[in-house]
C-alpha cells in the first residue's frame, strides 16, 4: 500500500457522464493530465522569445518569463543586463527557508568589497517603482471566484498572479511560489533587476505593492528552491564557498530558433486552464471526503509543456 | 548596498512613541527580534516532552510538537510507533517540489516488495480520521481578524494554525508550512501515524479535513525543505540511493532530561505574539511604503527559542 497522503491526481467533474445520472455521489472526475492531454493546441501559447530568460545552474536550466505588460521598465533592464553578459558568474546568494532565493552580485552587499562590484554597462542602476499599474481593460483577466485576504479581487492576467484594487484603479503581480521580484534596497527607488529573487515558500503577500515582481519561473522552480538554506543574516550564505555560481543567463531570443527552449505556457483564460481551476477547488474522487469548494490565488500553478516533438 | 529585498526585519508599532506624538507618519516600530527580546518568561512555553519528537537526520535534528488536542488517537499511535523504534533507519522517500516532504518505510508502496515492510508492533495499522473535531471551548482561541479563502474563521490555538467553521460546530488542524500530515492510502481510515508528511510549499488548504494533522515541526523545517526533488510519480525518488536515511525518532520524555531538547514555544495567546502578528500585518519602517493592513493564517510563524542557558 502506497501511503499517497494525496492520490493527488488533480480531478474535475465531467459534467455529461450518463453513467452516473441516476447517483447522488458526483461523478468521476478527470484528473489535471487528462484534461491537460484533452487541451486544443489553440489553448497554449510559446512565450515570446524576447521575454524568456534562460537561466543556466551547474543542476540545470531554469526559465524566467518576464511580464513586460506589468513592469516594462524592469523587462527593459533585466534583458539589457542579461546582454551585456551581467549575470555570468554571479551566483545564488540567499536562500531564507519558506521565503526567497536571491541571486545577484555577491559584492553588491554593505559587508563586501564594493570596489569589486560588476558593473552594470548600460543598464539603468534605479527604475521607478512599478509597483503597481493602472488597471488596462486592454490585458486578459480571468477573475477568481473565491476571494482573498490581502486584495479585493484576484485572478490571472497574461498568464501571471495578479490583484486588482477596482477603487484605486490598480493592479500587480503577487508575491506566489515562483514569482520573481526585484530585491532593492530601503528606498523605492533603488532596484534595477542587478539582483532577483524568488519566492520558495507561503507566499509572502505583504511584499505586493512594496516591491516590482519582474516575471514567474516557468520552469526550474525546484533548482532554487532545493537548495541549502544560508546561515548568514536573513538567509543570506555566510560562506562565499556556499553561493551556487551562476554559469549564464540568455534572452530566448538571442539563442539561435533550434537552441530556444521549446515550451509552451497555457493560456489563462482558457477553458482547460478554468476546468484545472474548477478541479482544484473541487477535487471528485475516492481521496477526497470534502471538496475544499473554494481555492487562493498562489495555489494555482499555470501549466508548461514542452514543444511536442522537440 | 546590500539589495534587501526587503529589510524584512518584522516590525510593529511602538504605541507609546512621544518623540512621534506631533507626526502624521506613523512612529518607529519594533522588529520581531525586539518584540521577542522584551517578551516575559510567562509568555513562553516548554512543549510536553511527550508530545515533542526529535528526528535524527544526517544534517541534524528536527523537532515535531505533536498536536494531541486535536489528533489524540494519531500522537498516541505516532509515540507507540516511535518507542518501537520504527523509524528508525526508514528514510524520506518523496519530496515534492511547492508541495511535500514525505517520509516513512521504502516498501511501503505498491511497486515495492512489500514483505519486506517493517511490522507495525504494537500500533494500529489504522485509525479513525481525526480530520476535524467539535469545537472545544476550553481550548486556546486567538482568532485573526483578516478572514480567509477556505474558512470562515481562522486563528491559533494551543500554538497551532486552526480553522473553525460555528455552524457545523468544528475545528481543524490547517496544512501551513511546517505542519505534518498523516499520509493514508484511499480510504480514509487508512491512515496510522507510520508515513508522515511536511509541506513544504504554499499551503495546500486543500487537503484540509481530508487528511489528519499530527503536529507541526517546530526547529529543522530547513532540512525537510532544502532537499532534492524527487523525479519519480508525486515527487517519489526513483532511486533507493536517492532516500535520504532517518537516524532515529525518539520522544523527547524518553530522553534523559539533560538530552532533551531545550527549547520554548511562544505562547500564541500572549501579548507578544499578537504584537508580532500586527507587526506582520502592518510594516511600518522606511522599506515598506504599502502595509499590508492584512495576514493570512499561514504567513504566521509561531517562534521557538533555545532556552536560555541550556
Amino acid at each position: 500500500m502506497r501511503r499517497r497522503l494525496a492520490a493527488f491526481a488533480l480531478v474535475v467533474v465531467l459534467g455529461t457522464s450518463a453513467l452516473h445520472a441516476d447517483d447522488a455521489t458526483p461523478p468521476p472526475s478527470l484528473t489535471a493530465k487528462e484534461i491537460l492531454a484533452k487541451s486544443t493546441a489553440a489553448e497554449w501559447r510559446a512565450p515570446d522569445p524576447r521575454d524568456l530568460l534562460v537561466m543556466q545552474l551547474p543542476a540545470g536550466r531554469v526559465l524566467i518569463e518576464l511580464a513586460p505588460d506589468f513592469t516594462p521598465l524592469h523587462a527593459a533592464n533585466i534583458r539589457t543586463l542579461v546582454r551585456e553578459h551581467y549575470f555570468d558568474g554571479l551566483a545564488v546568494i540567499r536562500v531564507q527557508d519558506n521565503f526567497v532565493t536571491q541571486w545577484g552580485d555577491p559584492d553588491d552587499d554593505d559587508n563586501a568589497d564594493r570596489s569589486k562590484m560588476k558593473p552594470l554597462g548600460k543598464a539603468k542602476k534605479t527604475l521607478p517603482p512599478e509597483y503597481t499599474r493602472p488597471i488596462d481593460p486592454k490585458l486578459e483577466w480571468t477573475p477568481l471566484p473565491d476571494g482573498d485576504v490581502y486584495a479585493p479581487e484576484v485572478g490571472f492576467s497574461e498568464g501571471f498572479p495578479v490583484a486588482r484594487d477596482r477603487a484605486s484603479g490598480e493592479e500587480w503581480l503577487t508575491h506566489c511560489y515562483g514569482m520573481v521580484g526585484v530585491a532593492r534596497d530601503v528606498g523605492p527607488e533603488t532596484g534595477s533587476g542587478s539582483s532577483l529573487y524568488m519566492v520558495i515558500g507561503q507566499a509572502p503577500r505583504g511584499l505586493d505593492r512594496n516591491l516590482a515582481i519582474a516575471g514567474r519561473v516557468i520552469e526550474g522552480t525546484e533548482l532554487l528552491a532545493a537548495l541549502p538554506r544560508g546561515t548568514g543574516p536573513l538567509g543570506f550564505y555566510a560562506k562565499p564557498a556556499e553561493r551556487l555560481p551562476i554559469r549564464t543567463v540568455t534572452v530566448a531570443a538571442d539563442l539561435p530558433p533550434a537552441q530556444r527552449p521549446a515550451v509552451e505556457i497555457l493560456r489563462t483564460d482558457s477553458p482547460s486552464f478554468a476546468a484545472l481551476v474548477e478541479a482544484k477547488r473541487n477535487r471528485r474522487d475516492a481521496f477526497y471526503t470534502r471538496p475544499a469548494g473554494k481555492i487562493d490565488l498562489c495555489s494555482i500553478t499555470v501549466p508548461t509543456r514542452p514543444v511536442a516533438g522537440k
